[in-house]
């Protein structure tokens, strides 16, 4: 048995492990390993029965065999005790699966995370972040329909988790839902009816789940086998950071009032970067919070694009000389979640962490002007 | 000549008729008419020569002859004295453009507006809401690249909206970019780079510009002949509403700050509809806007997808029955236009509002529980 | 029990039941009721041995409770005795299965037959064709993976099958694959190789599998109950057709010795249905077999688009002049299913045959020419 | 002017270039130059009049100044004197623009071939093959609708072909269409409708023309600097070649009829590479006609996906057994083009034939087997 792989499933509740409660809606249960148990393409019982009963590796769930992998795949599942709905994450909770991650590190090949899927672009790029280096495959999953439901997403999403975080070496964290294997930090929850719910949409996908999963190589931030096997981990993060929305609606006041007490905030402007500059108060007032030390970051409301160090726009132009920060192509979700490990860097000047927000460090973004050096 | 069509083009500003100013930032151009006319798509010079010149017609431009029709089409530029950025747009200037449509209704049988893309979808949902109605087609377009630019989607865009506003009778305020023809309160900016530059993911394009032009009758509002032919706009709009995105880090304090002096708010919640309640404070803070008569509407993060008026999840329940609206398939965009137009209906109760939010009265929405009546 | 859903599943053999043999390639597999059973999301074991064992039911399998419908849903397997991969299937493989679903008609309440993949597009055509009439819906499924394989879309692909016939009346001959549920008429393997393996390229799909199954009326042939619900056949078909495609190599003599025998051929023609004309003896050929009464089909090879009744093109134009019947936007085996099936019209002129080659019969082709009346 | 880079444009039909004859269907027109310099996008008269004139340049056409290059880009336009709708092509037409492209290859900086669309994939794929080595950027393109129409795709077309040979170093033969330019032995055309009429479906867009006009540099077959500049011609190429596709309906009858007198044959199979072969007497025929020495090559009918050296299914085992050749994820047009351009390597041994036909020279596939090694 000392060959098989071993993988460790953290199960955190969402969508994946609901039922509905006496008031109608789904909320979290526990004890999901009952579940998945039922579900014959994730437990082989007999195999269980004959290899792993009595065994020290008996709480170990076995894959049943298929062709995408001659290995034997165990995985082990880790459940909270308090299992959320990822709606109700705060960073906590991020710095709670960073932590187990690094605990458990050496225990086993590769990581797998059953998350709620409402803040799961935000928690994919926040372990991101906080793992600074990591040698094994990390993979966040979910559902759009509970497994307990027959028509259930969850259970291929989980199968597929397992089988690239066993076989696959893709030394990042990643998203696997639907069909597709997204990088962490560009990964968007596009849909809330759909099951392939989540897209990378500044990002090709790092693999296809097809008749064969491969990886695309061409796509990862590392080469087989250039990356140390360690998990390095920063576990800080900062809670005083937000997100502000430009609408034609916008007042000096609104701006005043969410960036009042921030240390950072993500400015979701329109098109290439673009806020209202005829009225003057209004950059007045971002310009007085950059000034003040706030680290501002310019993204853009458009699903696709980037926000470039060099404005097509006046309109954009005097965000980039009042200090706001480009964002190029990053999704709000990664910037939020970036500006949040950048601000607890704290051996770093107010400069250095402008220049390192606009560096890429996590495959988050692509900066036009520093890849051209 | 009688017979000919005639078009308003009423041209706002935007990136379609921009030029580099000496900081090397695009600004709008006035006399945009002098550079359309180069443009051998757009402008039949000799047809002018001959047909028009010297005639009460001679301000108009004829498109040239093509296969797209027989008709003959002329149209004339109304030129704002005051070009502008669409990100520097404000409610204001909508009510203007709105107010120029119903003034010159009677003129012509179709309208083009030539407006910013940044803000094209906010304002495509205003004026549909202001139109309350309308009997000819009325077309929004622009471009990603000016039309100064050899390589400009603009003369296509506009060309093809002067076509569809000419050609096909779709009483509705619609938008034209790229390849299709959208309702203007499904539309959405979801790229800053690309010539595709709109989408209405909730609802299929009115019309695909192929080898042919054709709508898709299945997509229209209105059958044709159904709409009486005449322009009926209620021209006051709500600056008092603004949107709010949740993200992990949200406070109290910032849903307060938002929350203050508004008539109406958009609250931008994760996946379903949904937001923190473990976080008791969060919706008590919600709770307590709606008990005082902020209309709130709740629209999903995503970019496709419904927020339903039956939650899946609990932590979409409690928003419900704290008077939180939902927005099923609404945009952002449209959400908070709609706002901003029933908040000045004065003659309806505060119940009414909601119930208005909630109905289907320009294509903006889909309630599964009214049409299932 | 009397309440309960009835689905008949016929199993014809196909990717889906396949297990390796001993030259290591897929074969299909016999008693696959067993194997199926072995999912939970297919067989309600439980519910099996508590309300059907031991009664006149037993030989049913209970789909388990879920959200997508409060009825109970029982199926039937009726299990081939010779089991075919698809391409090993003929004429009359597909005339037995229209006669069984006919046998069959009055005891279900829906039909589900797995079928191979290769030439699920002609026996999806060939069954809509032969089913003059039908009351009740048939859905045509089967797998990229084999359901012996823990990452089979077959178990998805049958339970989306059995919930859309149970629970959607859609009196029409479709296709269940991935997510989405295709008319019959319109479908096409387009990929070998993703999960998502069939698409209607001229045509929007009935219904998308989100976390909701919902048809999408607009695209329905027939009215809800404006069907009778009976089974009308036309149990005969034609072999003496085939589908020859253009390619710049062509020779009279290719021509020829395809031509040679048949009573109908499928044309695959350039573009917008053209071939070459310059070399005088290429449609010399085919007019020949057409005045000989060769019914021939102009087919695009686009996999989008049409050929039109009003050819734009002098390449085409010839074709049209000549007697070769445009199909309109019907895929290539839509195409030479309806040959098949017209040819035993024995009833009709030539002339007759041609006029229904270019009617829409069972929603496969627009013709605008017909529409516009 | 000796900086200016100069650009040659081969103009040899399609519908880019036609207008309506006296029988209403459209035929291809010569002068075009004429029709071209009446856009302002793709000729900058002023320019012209005042650096061109008079001077040995004085044939060439600029582009006007935009912001896309700096570099002045100057074309000329050789007109053939027999133009051609693509559907005419025959193999003599490849061979004479192939002849053409070598013969002027020092006299320009790149080159652009505007080409009737019908058959545009297999002439980039010919020309690809019979470009041995090529060093500088060879751009295939044409128009949906002609450019003699006001809403003509041809003018962007042109310019974005113009563009890309001019700014970008991509030493291929290639396509433009839309907004993408392929790879040469990737493309098809998959809509006779749409402006975005084609696709590379197994291999992604070398760019897209957005906002700006980069090349994703991952896609390239070789790395900029890495091409020596010269023209390495195969100019033979073989025309007993052809394709047969396969239906239900196939008769041994047919598979004579079509291969006989071939050299090379292209057999369009089901899904993965699948024939029927429980008629014995089907596959018999093919065997014969491959041991008689006909280069077999099996090409799945989906336009996405591959035929893998490993079969899958018994079904396509005995076709590698009797030594069919698979094309793994090759379209048809560029297989039949390898066909040609292979069978008339002399020198080779059959063996050696097989060998290339399974060898990527092109970029036209992907063998997963060479790849491993």
């Amino acid at each position: 048995m000392s060959s098989a792989t071993r993988i460790l499933v953290i199960y955190t509740g969402g969508t994946f492990g609901m039922l509905k409660n006496e008031k109608g809606v789904l909320v979290p249960q526990s004890n999901i390993e009952k579940e998945i148990k039922k579900k014959a393409q994730l437990y082989d019982h007999e195999y269980w029965s004959r290899h792993l009963e009595g065994t020290d590796l008996e709480e170990y769930l076995p894959i049943p065999v298929g062709k995408d992998t001659e290995q034997k795949i165990l995985y082990k599942i880790l459940e909270y005790d308090e299992l959320k709905d990822s709606s109700d994450f705060t960073i906590d909770d991020w710095l709670k699966i960073a932590r187990d991650l690094k605990r458990h590190y050496h225990g086993y090949d590769g990581f797998v995370v059953l998350h709620g899927t409402d803040t799961m672009a935000y928690g994919a790029s926040l372990l991101s972040f906080m793992m600074e280096s990591i040698g094994k495959t990390v993979v966040l999953t979910g559902a759009q329909v509970p497994v307990f439901q027959p028509r259930s997403d969850g259970t291929n999403n989980l199968l597929c988790a397992l089988l690239v975080a066993a076989t696959q070496h893709i030394p990042e964290v990643t998203v696997f839902f639907g069909a597709h294997l997204f990088r962490g930090t560009r990964v968007k929850k596009i849909s809330n009816t759909r099951i392939y719910a989540f897209e990378s949409p500044n990002f090709p996908p790092l693999l296809e789940a097809k008749t064969t999963l491969d990886v695309d190589p061409r796509m990862l931030i590392h080469r087989p086998g250039s990356v140390p096997d360690e998990c390095r981990l920063h576990d800080q993060l900062s809670t005083r950071v937000y997100v502000l929305k430009v609408a034609p609606t916008i007042t000096p006041k609104i701006i005043r009032a969410v960036f009042d007490g921030m240390e950072g905030v993500v400015l979701e402007t329109y098109g290439n970067g673009n806020i209202p500059i005829k009225r003057k108060e209004i950059y007045k007032e971002i310009e007085k919070a950059v000034k003040s030390k706030v680290l501002v970051v310019n993204v853009t409301q458009c699903v696709k694009g980037t926000v470039s160090g060099k404005p097509l726009y006046e309109t954009g132009l005097l965000l980039l000389e009042c200090g706001v920060v480009p964002a190029y192509d990053m999704t709000a979700e990664a910037a939020l979640a970036k500006l949040s490990y950048v601000l607890t860097k704290t051996h770093l000047s107010y400069e250095e962490k402008v220049e390192l927000m606009k560096t890429n460090i996590r495959g988050e973004l692509e900066n036009p002007n520093h890849t051209s050096k």
